[in-house]
Formats: C-alpha cells, sequence, structure tokens
C-alpha cells in the first residue's frame, strides 16, 4: 500500500440541485461557468492561480448532444485559455474518477492547484429518454435495451440478493429513505428539501409510490437532476501558500487522506455469482472502503465520524451500512433499527441527504460528496453538520456495483 | 517545469483499422478484448501483472450506445476482476487524455503497470448521422447543429486562416494527402493500404474528389474507422523487472520522455480572434509541442528524428508543420516542395500514414501514435521504419484545435 496521499482540498461550491437549467433556458456551459465561479469566490482563489481542470461527466453526450467537455471549463473564465483540461467517466462514479485524476497530477508534482468540476445536465429529456441513457451505465444491450427504467431493476435485484441471503424487509429501506428526505430538508442546496416524504408514506404501495421495478418503489430511488459542483485541490507547497494568506495554519485545510478505487464485473449477474461464496456480496465495494481507510491510516469505520455513501437507490445504501463495516455482512437492520445512522447518532450517513435527499446529477455526485465532506470537517455544514466531525469518507458508485471509488476526507 | 517524466513504454497491440466491426457482427467489448489480449502476447506480459486500466474514447454513447467505457477492460480477462478502472475524453484527443492519466499515476507511485486502451467503433451509422456525432467535438450548438458535416467545414476555415495571413495553395495539401495515402501502403495496419490515391487525384476536382467543407475535398480526410490501440506503462521499477526478465537491459526500454497538453477556446472563430495578433495561428498548440521537447529536454524539432501528427484533415498537418518549428510560420509549404516530410527526408511526418492513411478511429488515435513512435524507436516499425530513429514525437488534436497533447517517445 503507497503512503498517505498529499493531496489538499480548498473547498468549492456546489449549485442549487432542484434548479431545472432547461426550465431556465440555460446551456450546459452556463451550469459549468456557475459552478467554477461560485468555487472561485468561496475558496478566495484567483482565476490566474488555477493550473489545469478535470470535468467528471457521465452523459452529456446523450442528454446535451456534447462532448469534449473539458474544453467547457477553458470557457468559463478568459484567463483559463490555454489551461491543460480533461473529461472523466465512470458512469455514476464519473465525479470521483475526476477526482482521483486530478490527485495523481497533483502528487506527480505536475501541477499545484487544479478545478475540479463534477456536472450533469439530465432535465433535458423526459424521465423514460433518461432512463433509457442512464442504461448505458450498465452493459447496454444484455441489461438494458428495451427494458423500461433499467436502473431500479438493477438495484431491486440487490435487494432480492440480500434477502435470499439474508431476509431483508420494506421497513428498512423505508427508514432509509425518510432519513435521507429527513436530512435534505436541512440542506440548502438538496433537490427535495421542500418534498414531502415519511416512513409511512415510504411504506404505501398506492398510486402515490408506485413500483418501479422489483421491489424498487419511487420513495426507494434517487432523482435524478441538473448540478455541479467545482472544489480545488492543491498540493502541499500551494496549500502551505494558501493557508498563510488567509491566516490560517496548514493543518486546518483538510486533506484527500485516503482513496480507493475499483472496478467489478459489469453485468449484475456476473458480480453476484463471483461473491457466491464471499463474505460480502459485493466484495470489489468493500476493498475500495478499506483501501481508502488503510491509506488514511485509519482503523475501520470507527475511525470516521461520518459517511457520505451512494444510495441511488435505498438498496445501494443498505449494502453500504455493511460493507463500510458498521454491522456484520446482512445485518445492516440493526443500524437502522439502533438509529446509528441519524446525524446526531453513532454512525452518521448522507447528512446532506445524500443521493435520495439531495439529488444526483450522475457526474456531479461523486465531487458533491467530497464537497459536503469538507464542509462537515471544517464545521461549515450548516444546519446538516455532524458536531465535531474532523474526518468524513465518501462512496460513490458507478454502474450496478462496478466501479466504485472511496475517498477519506480529514484534517 | 517539472523534471521529466519518469514513464516507460513497453509497447501493444493495434487493430486492423481496415476492418468494420459491425459488419462481422462484433460488440465493442471484442474490439476492446482483441487490443488487450494483442498486447499482453506482444509484451509478454501476464494478466495479472497488470494494476489499473485507462480507457480513452470519443463518443461510445453516440456510436454504440455504451458508456462505463473502462468496465469493458474489467470484462476482458477473468484476472481484470476488481482492477481500478476510467474512461477519459477530450474530443480526438481521447486517447492521449488516457495516456496522460495513466502516466500521472505511475508517476504518482500509485501503480507500477498500466493499460491504456484507445478505442472508437464508429462504423455503426451512416456517414451523416457519423459526421453529426462528431459536431460534439465542437460547441454543437454554434458550430454544428443542422451543418452537414461540421469537421471539413472547420478545418476548411483552418485553411482560409493560413491562406489570409500567408496565402496556401492546393497543391501542397494535396502532397500531404499523397505522402499519408503512400506511407500507409507500407503499414499493414492502415485502412487505407488498398486505396488508390496520389497528387493528381488529390488535386482532381471532378466527382471522384468531390468537395465536403468549404476547401476540403475528400482527399483532404481522414476517414473515421473501427479500431482499438492497448499499450503497458509502466513505472521504473517494473521496467527494470521487464528488462531484466527478457535479457535485456533498462535503457533498451523506451520512455514516455516528454509531454505537452493544453486547451484552447472551445470556438474555431474565438481561437483565432484570439490568435490574431500572435506569431502562430493557434498558439496553444504550439505550447503543447515546445512544453513535451522541453520536458523531454531536447532543442527543438532537430532533436526529434521523426513526426506522428495529427492530420484529421491536409490543412492541420499542413499547421502542424510550422507550429512543429520545421519551417518559419506560414511556410509550412517550403518542407512539402523540399521533400522533408517523406520517411527519407529530414523531418518525416507520419511514416504510419496518418489519420489520412492509417485511418482515425477517434479515441484510438492518440495511442496508435505513441504505439508508432514505440515501433519507430525499437525498430520495429517494418516498411515505414525510419532508420535510426531513436525519438519520435507525436501531436493529438480534439476539436478545431482545441485540445492539444504531444509526446516525446524515445530510448
Amino acid at each position: 500500500m503507497p503512503n498517505a496521499p498529499e493531496i489538499y482540498l480548498l473547498g468549492g461550491y456546489q449549485t442549487d440541485f432542484a434548479r431545472n437549467w432547461t426550465k431556465e433556458n440555460k446551456h450546459f456551459s452556463a451550469l459549468m461557468r456557475e459552478s467554477v465561479h461560485g468555487a472561485l469566490e468561496a475558496c478566495d482563489i484567483a482565476p490566474q492561480e488555477v493550473e489545469s481542470a478535470h470535468v467528471g461527466n457521465f452523459a452529456a453526450e446523450l442528454y446535451c448532444m456534447q462532448g469534449h467537455l473539458g474544453a467547457f471549463f477553458t470557457e468559463a473564465h478568459p484567463a483559463f485559455s490555454g489551461l491543460p483540461t480533461a473529461r472523466h467517466e465512470a458512469a455514476c462514479a464519473s465525479g470521483s474518477i475526476a477526482l482521483l485524476a486530478a490527485g495523481a497530477e497533483i502528487e506527480a508534482g505536475r501541477y499545484d492547484l487544479q478545478a475540479v468540476v463534477g456536472i450533469e445536465q439530465m432535465k433535458t429529456v423526459d424521465a423514460g429518454t433518461g432512463g433509457n441513457y442512464l442504461g448505458t451505465a450498465a452493459w447496454y444491450e444484455d441489461e438494458a435495451q428495451g427494458i423500461e427504467f433499467p436502473f431500479p431493476k438493477l438495484f431491486g435485484r440487490l435487494g432480492d440478493e440480500y434477502d435470499r441471503r439474508y431476509g431483508l424487509k420494506d421497513e428498512h429501506l423505508a427508514e432509509i429513505s425518510r432519513l435521507n428526505y429527513d436530512n435534505a430538508k436541512r440542506n440548502p442546496n438538496a433537490q427535495t428539501r421542500t418534498w414531502y416524504m415519511n416512513r409511512e408514506h415510504a411504506l404505501s404501495r398506492g398510486d402515490d409510490n408506485p413500483a418501479v421495478g422489483g421491489r424498487i418503489r419511487i420513495s426507494d430511488c434517487s432523482q435524478v437532476t441538473d448540478g455541479a459542483v467545482c472544489v480545488f485541490l492543491a498540493s502541499r507547497a500551494f496549500a502551505e501558500r494558501y493557508a498563510h494568506g488567509a491566516g490560517r495554519r496548514l493543518e486546518e485545510i483538510p486533506r484527500i487522506k485516503g482513496w480507493g478505487h475499483n472496478t467489478a464485473r459489469l453485468r449484475f449477474d456476473d458480480k453476484v455469482a463471483e461473491s457466491a461464496t464471499q463474505r460480502y456480496v459485493l466484495p470489489h465495494v468493500r476493498s475500495t472502503i478499506t483501501a481508502a481507510q488503510a491509506r488514511a491510516g485509519i482503523e475501520g469505520v470507527a475511525g470516521v465520524d461520518g459517511i457520505e455513501t451512494h444510495d441511488c437507490f435505498t438498496t445501494s445504501e443498505y449494502m453500504a451500512i455493511d460493507h463500510f463495516g458498521i454491522t456484520e455482512p446482512g445485518e445492516s437492520w440493526k443500524a437502522i433499527e439502533e438509529s446509528w445512522l441519524e446525524i446526531g447518532g453513532r454512525h452518521p450517513i448522507n447528512p446532506s441527504g445524500g443521493l435520495i435527499g439531495a439529488g444526483h446529477p450522475v457526474g456531479a455526485t461523486g465531487v458533491r460528496q467530497v464537497l459536503d465532506a469538507w464542509k462537515q470537517v471544517t464545521g461549515q455544514a450548516g444546519d446538516y453538520q455532524i458536531e465535531g466531525a474532523r474526518t468524513i469518507q465518501t462512496l460513490n458508485i458507478g454502474g450496478s456495483g462496478t466501479t466504485s471509488v472511496s475517498f477519506v476526507v480529514g484534517l
């Protein structure tokens, strides 16, 4: 295992995930621009200081008929003309892949200050078309073509697999939904902050909460949206100057202290077949989490004060609970029943509201998680602050548990 | 300027760019698999040795209705399950962007052996549809929407700009086309190796060589195709073991000795307006070339034995000639008239046939250029070998001169 990374996280800016940029008649470039200018202002960084930029995006080719997305960073400010840029993709983990690429360039000594933008504009198409586009995050021909809303069905089967191995109750999934919606009400950038959801509603089976794929109901789903998040990563040299300029000590600047990254087989059936005799349903997700903890030098989940995880569906958060080691495999329900996952609980998950509550602009999510981790460890998470948080871990997943990336952010 | 990189290039494999994988009824995953297995065999590397993989691809979402492309590397061999993978995009420079990301991770000490696959399957759609998809490499709404074959028109305007500043003759562009087709006949993987083209044909203006955009005729265009190229990048530690195992010295393994990377404004008009008072038509392309040379510690184009450049159209190679410093700005015609660009000439360009001759599977091109550079410096380029070549420089361009990446490969 290599040494802990030396990557400083200076902060950033998130757009309001409740906004619909198509209704506002605004182009992808405007979404990019708001996140970049917001981050420059929030971090008090001059455009001329930025040396390189990385864009995480899943499928603007489909949703926006636009590729070459790094170039839209260059367009965000005249000072950026000529800057090296790149776009990175691993389905719903695209934002984290961009962070990994930027961090590697800092560790390689190529640049001292990097912008990373996670961005997705998805409200350009109707729900059915968008659901079909999302199918390209799976093996499209085998798992999505001709299937209405393929991803709820795939993550429904994750629930089925838990049910088969250990048993799984709807009431525990409903609690996950309820908690994420509750937390989102505290988050001024959350998509669902004004929406209605409680445990009874999440458990209801009427027309107001229809099934969309197997055991997955509307209340179990995160919702796609439009959003962009820009953060700045820096070398130690830059972070020292930056801290000094702000009258702070280097130790007050959070770091990306550890990361993990794995890619499992693409088809859901292949993943589950591979894990049949193993301790975890998605063993490569488990490896990602433990690798990040090892690099950060922390001993398991007891070493983190909170988690921002990838609850694209309630079943993926249910999986995350035992994969993080909060419970033994198959016993995620215990953490739910004991209220460990609440903001004031023993293992807070998704104080932001997560994907279900905060919204899921696919390529932005991994960067949003890291920005929320930064807000927690700097005490700037407002009404969703975990008191005294110093270390937060993220988990960002692409496809049906295919690509997983985890970061440990801390002081 | 940072120190020269320590990235070793072990070789790789290119698929035959004349093949049409749709006609062969083969999926994107088969194209990936052939390139990966071919590279493992060519380099005598066991699948278990590979630690991470990077995929360069422009727009499989549009051409193949498939994203999450890193995961298809994982599918190429059972030993790869769990490997960290990522996909990288910068339009036609996507392959080089994947190489940059992989190299940064090696320099950061994250991995010792990386696979990099450049891949594009484009013959899935008719020429008009494909041309429209390529428009997403430009600012689609402003430069491509509703325009038939937008890219020949954009690169036609690059010719117009040269004509306005310095004068430009069709006969010089025709010579570029002729030379690339001639060289491709020596390349057993070239798309056009059996096609007919000579200077007279390239100059002809009849139905057999129609205009497709401004001054650009069919003979001025590279042709999209299906193709994948896989190469292996290694740390010094791995390269030492690898060389030793093969009974060779480390000094016999080529390195990526330098790189450059810049992103200019996206719209062609903005680029040209920005450069109006400057010495080069595309100054950020010039910076990319000189940065790669500086990192490699070589003094200008005299320090390289040959060039693999991005001749998506004859005008882009015409631009490359003066931007590489082979002539003064605007005097590229001199190098053509003096036959400097021939394989036996003073400054050989595109011994492989380049994009016009070898074919242009968009995301594969940057990796193909680097593999051809490896073949040259190891004396394995067969009939298109530059005698005694020890240092080759590449130039890969995304969009209308927007993202540019250059590598210096050498011993």
